[in-house]
């Protein structure tokens, strides 16, 4: 079968690897529906982090279910699925807590699982799932094409998305900021309107992405970043800051802002991949501002959000900007890279 | 009439002041019954936080109102009061989200109000207080000598550890880890156990604290500190870590102990005033271990502890180990400094 694979910086090619099997009898073989490629695989090809020479790469995807292991029982050959970014057994104290990210025995995409074996990326046309019932959400019949889109941010963006909301404990009425325009913070923009927060405010300064923002629910964009941004945003809440702020970047200036802008008593929910930041703790701790987030237990929200899908709730599917055959995935990378496609889908 | 003063590092004293008067509607002038020494009057009195020379020093105090200015309308001439350690309007939008620390128009005890007058200190005989009805909590009725303790806990300590509770998220059937022995750790631990955690760790070596933390409903105690203390804490909860974890002391040791020990997806609440920390970020998202507290409002809890030391459902009164007269205020520092006592409480 096909497979995504990355050999160096810049060079992304689509590899003949064998067909996975079934290894234990909790797994499932998932055919692809289709997958994307997500900012954080950016990292490795940009030659930011390392690189193992023809690894699998690629988390996010969905797909039908072609065969199931002895002691699988949630799902069934036929069922259509959507694959958290990382498996987990969702039984083990911290799974049990709603933090299936630090499972005890689950695991990232691409490398491999607790017994040693291979676990396929999601860019292919075929993955071995590990744990396949703590892991993999059925939805009750195959969906309708146009549901795909939305059903496949739910991997990801969608929930990480969510649980910046959640981390940052976003209530009915609140005002809401949101730092970062990416495929994530707009999925946060969406995840605060769900919950009925009364504003929305996105920091964006690109217009492709203010439009998406607007139809996921923001009431207020603003375009400055700094000092300039943080003023605008305080100005827009008479000078009190947000009751929930959400940082969906990771940056040193992205999480500054987003601090500044909470009013005291608010939290951050964070869910960028912290690069170099420096807290104002002091600050922080003056106007009791909080912190909360991480890598997002994207499983624990999965039946909620799949049910917002199915029922028209939620279209967080309009993130995906570009959709490609897996063929041209390298082609994806590039988009994604520079910056033509806000998120890339791929079809096998 | 006499109030504490500070001079110079370790040069406390009693000076004659003159005796307040209502310098605003807004105003009320208290007796004070009693008052106490914080660990925060330490540090300028070790000359770690700069002095102005003959200032006013002191924060927690309680006592019997004396006079009120035309505006003041929720407590009268007779009432016995509780104060928190700043005074606030508990009118504005942060007093109104519940922190009253982060008050528009409040500020702290001994320096200067908004319109410039000058604030006493709480070591004194009697004080002005600013914004009488956003500050003071009065008693039904004036309370018996035997609670006056606890009530003047409430001015700070037992404030702050509830603060650091609630910011935890403490639950009901929690393990919650609390990192500091001081007074305010051990009302953290009281606080806990108040709100209903089953389980309930301090961690302390010093025998007289770890027998209060007892009285105050800790099922464990921890004596070691650094790796052995976080070893410890870890094999209590089978290695998953605490649901709640309370940070009570403010330095880089006790913050990343508390980090340690706190299960994926805990929060660590924290009212130790931050000294050195650097924050194990990575580990913090990786985990989703959360971070929020500050400076307690005290304010916002002060009605509910109130009724729940005069139906004797809590005696934080207990932290107070040594009581003397305010004539011998420099002798109270001296103990505290010396940690001959936990808490000294001054009956003028």
């Amino acid at each position: 079968m096909k497979a995504t694979t990355i050999h160096a910086p810049f060079d992304i090619r689509l590899s003949d690897v064998p067909e996975p099997t079934l290894l234990a009898p909790t797994d499932a073989i998932v055919r692809v529906t289709a997958s994307c490629i997500c900012g954080s695989d950016l990292w490795p090809y940009r030659g930011e982090n390392p690189i193992t020479e023809g690894s699998r790469i690629g988390h996010e995807f969905v797909g039908i279910v072609e065969e199931v292991g002895s002691s699988v029982s949630s799902v069934k050959p036929g069922d259509f699925v959507i694959a958290p970014f990382m498996y987990s057994d969702n039984t083990c104290p911290h799974c049990q807590n709603g933090i299936q990210s630090a499972c005890s025995t689950g695991g990232f995409w691409g490398g491999h699982d607790h017994d040693g074996g291979l676990v396929d990326g999601g860019q292919g046309e075929i993955v071995r799932v590990p744990l396949a019932d703590g892991t993999l959400v059925a939805t009750p019949e195959v969906p309708d094409e146009s549901l795909v889109a939305s059903l496949l941010s739910l991997s990801d963006v969608m929930g990480t998305g969510w649980h910046a909301a959640v981390a940052a404990q976003v209530s009915e009425g609140d005002t809401v900021v949101v730092v970062g325009d990416g495929a994530v913070g707009l999925s946060g923009v969406l995840a605060a309107h769900r919950m009925g927060a009364a504003r929305v405010v996105a920091m964006s300064r690109h217009a492709a992405r203010q439009t998406i923002a607007r139809e996921f629910g923001a009431t207020d964009v603003i375009a400055e970043r700094g000092e300039e941004g943080i003023a605008a945003a305080l100005e827009l809440t008479k000078g009190v800051g947000a009751d929930a702020v959400l940082e969906c970047v990771g940056t040193d200036q992205a999480m500054k802002t987003a601090i500044a802008v909470a009013r005291p008593g608010a939290t951050v929910g964070y869910v960028g991949v912290p690069h170099g930041i420096e807290l104002p703790l002091r600050d922080m701790f003056v106007r009791n501002v909080g912190l909360a987030g991480g890598i997002a237990p994207v499983r624990e929200y999965l039946p909620q959000l799949r049910d917002d899908v199915l029922s028209g709730a939620i279209n967080p599917g309009l993130v995906f900007d570009l959709e490609i055959p897996l063929s041209e995935v390298a082609e994806g990378y590039a988009a994604m890279h520079e910056r033509r496609a806000i998120k890339t889908m791929l079809r096998p």
